[in-house]
């Protein structure tokens, strides 16, 4: 990876302010594996979360992204959010209590993702990586969106225009998977493939990796049904719509194949068949790049103007606080958006 | 795991004889990794297979599988199978060309089989370790069954009685999944899956572990749905029948857990935190278990009243009898049957 000294900070956001996000990012600066980061959020948290990891660090409090670059390299570089609870009251962020859905912490770190995306917008940052988020929270703060992913592609959307096509990728180093369907019961994923749901993933796929620097990705798809139907015997997606839509990927020049047989497909790509595998549900995706330890994991939205990563894990209300929490998969995501976003400069 | 000079021998069935079966169970002797293993099949055959292979293997001709516990420990000790075709027939199995579908190979694998059996059923065997057979040779034998499976649960069916109620474990050194529906679309295997094959599922399972020396297994069940239905919102299921029969199989002193996500309870087994996982459907469970590489994998009918194992693995028609076919899924399938019959002795 090589970075201009004029190549814009990736902008972090912390996330719920009494889940482990602020810990955990604390932790990936202590580690020196966030250089080059901007934190995005309310200074008392950060600091509390410094206190909760029990060792020093020095913030610093700056005005836009690009000062980042004249602060000392062992500092955390805080851009405080507009529109949060001052951090000088009582009842600010920072006295909440760990691990409890709070509406205030659900519209700060709302506030926190909108932010980002304004920056991203002007130029400002390079990538962004957010730290988990409750959807509870979220709710209770009238967030409509449920996650990140939904607030995302209607912040990205052009004014006036619908929301971009998204899709989910999960990846670790030895595998990158992207998802057709993921928060749908398994008879409803099911219900909602078909051609133009896979034909849609693989052009986004083609186009993200496009933009990471890979021009022509080596994309398995991997079928629906055990051998990938067995010739039909065992299921007809895979002949009605699945490798209709990989052929009609090849002819739009896409190096997609398949499809094939779910269980030994990933294996074959972390062996370095494939570039990408396109998995049809949530769980034939991420059981393979969670099985070697979820802490590697990160999760990449692709179809975003921009490039987004996140740590593949939730706000761990159960240890928020204690210091505990491990932030392998946040810098993990850190290192992806590094990797992702440099070759888009 | 200790074997008392009385041990019966394990008995492997030849498979398919244009398939790579033979030159597998050639290759697994010449390793030593079969050592205590009689051959069930056709003497032409397996030489026939050694000449494949390159190299040189004596074999013996025995009557009773005790008769191996007298050869050098450098030969392969072959059963010759009641009513095969001659092996010095112009027309015996050895003449028939590699890996072309054949009437004449489907019946001899499945003689194999049903002898295999009936040693068993006289106490001549200590557990059956079947090379692969090809489906369609056996259906144009007028074989009934499509594999290997469906026959051994027929054949092990008390005169009169149904046939017992068997599942599919798949297994390697760090991952044993048993199976609650297999080949089935996956729209078919969600309407297949109820109360009943859950729990049957798991009583199977246990029954299976105390049988290998594992009285009180820890077994996983995994979900159906993508974070085993979060509580409702993605699926029923895991309220509706997968809970109440992990709670009823608690009752009867199995210990049971879950349901849990599909997309970490794998993780967490190969971690030691379960001896077993119970998965829903065929890729769930072998998305995993074939992660690591598929030669590792090895294929173990629960319910039968013997130990039986495979590689996992086909007959692999397209590199039959040219010598490179690796012999490291039936070698595992050996020792996997080796240790899960020495507990029953």
């Amino acid at each position: 990876m090589k970075r201009s000294p004029t190549t814009p900070p990736l902008l972090l956001t912390m996330g719920d302010a009494v889940g482990i996000g602020p810990e955990i990012i604390v932790q990936a600066f202590r580690r020196g594996a966030a250089a080059g980061c901007v934190v995005l959020g309310d200074a008392q948290v950060l600091r509390r979360a410094v206190a909760a990891t029990g060792g020093l660090l020095p913030l610093a409090c700056i005005e836009q992204p690009a000062d980042a670059a004249t602060l000392p390299p062992d500092c955390l570089p805080l851009l405080p959010v507009p529109g949060l609870p001052g951090p000088d009251l009582q009842d600010g962020l920072a006295a909440l209590p760990w691990g409890r859905v709070d509406a205030r912490a659900g519209a700060a770190a709302a506030r926190c993702i909108e932010h980002a995306v304004a920056l991203m917008q002007r130029g400002e940052g390079s990538a962004i990586v957010t730290a988990p988020v409750h959807k509870e929270a979220l709710a209770a703060a009238g967030v409509r969106f449920p996650g990140h992913t939904e607030m995302l592609q209607a912040l990205a959307a052009a004014p006036g225009q619908p929301a971009p096509p998204v899709r989910m990728m999960l990846a670790n180093d030895e595998l990158r998977v992207v998802l057709v369907t993921i928060h749908l019961s398994l008879r409803a994923a099911i219900e909602a493939l078909d051609y133009g749901a896979v034909l849609s993933t693989l052009r986004i796929a083609r186009h993200a990796a496009a933009r990471w620097g890979q021009p022509a990705p080596r994309i398995a798809v991997a079928g629906l049904n055990p051998h990938a139907g067995e010739g039909g015997l065992f299921g007809d997606e895979e002949i009605r719509f699945i490798g209709p839509a990989v052929q009609a990927a090849r002819a739009e020049g896409i190096d997609a194949s398949g499809p094939w047989a779910p269980d030994t497909v990933f294996m074959r790509a972390r062996r370095g068949e494939f570039d990408l595998v396109v998995a049809m549900t949530h769980d034939h995706g991420l059981i393979p790049v969670k099985y070697l330890g979820v802490e590697q994991g990160v999760n990449v939205t692709l179809g975003l103007p921009f490039v987004r990563t996140s740590p593949d894990h939730g706000t761990a209300f159960d240890i928020a606080g204690r210091g505990v929490a491990d932030p392998a998969s946040l810098i993990a995501a850190i290192t992806m958006a590094r990797q992702l976003s440099s070759a888009v400069d």
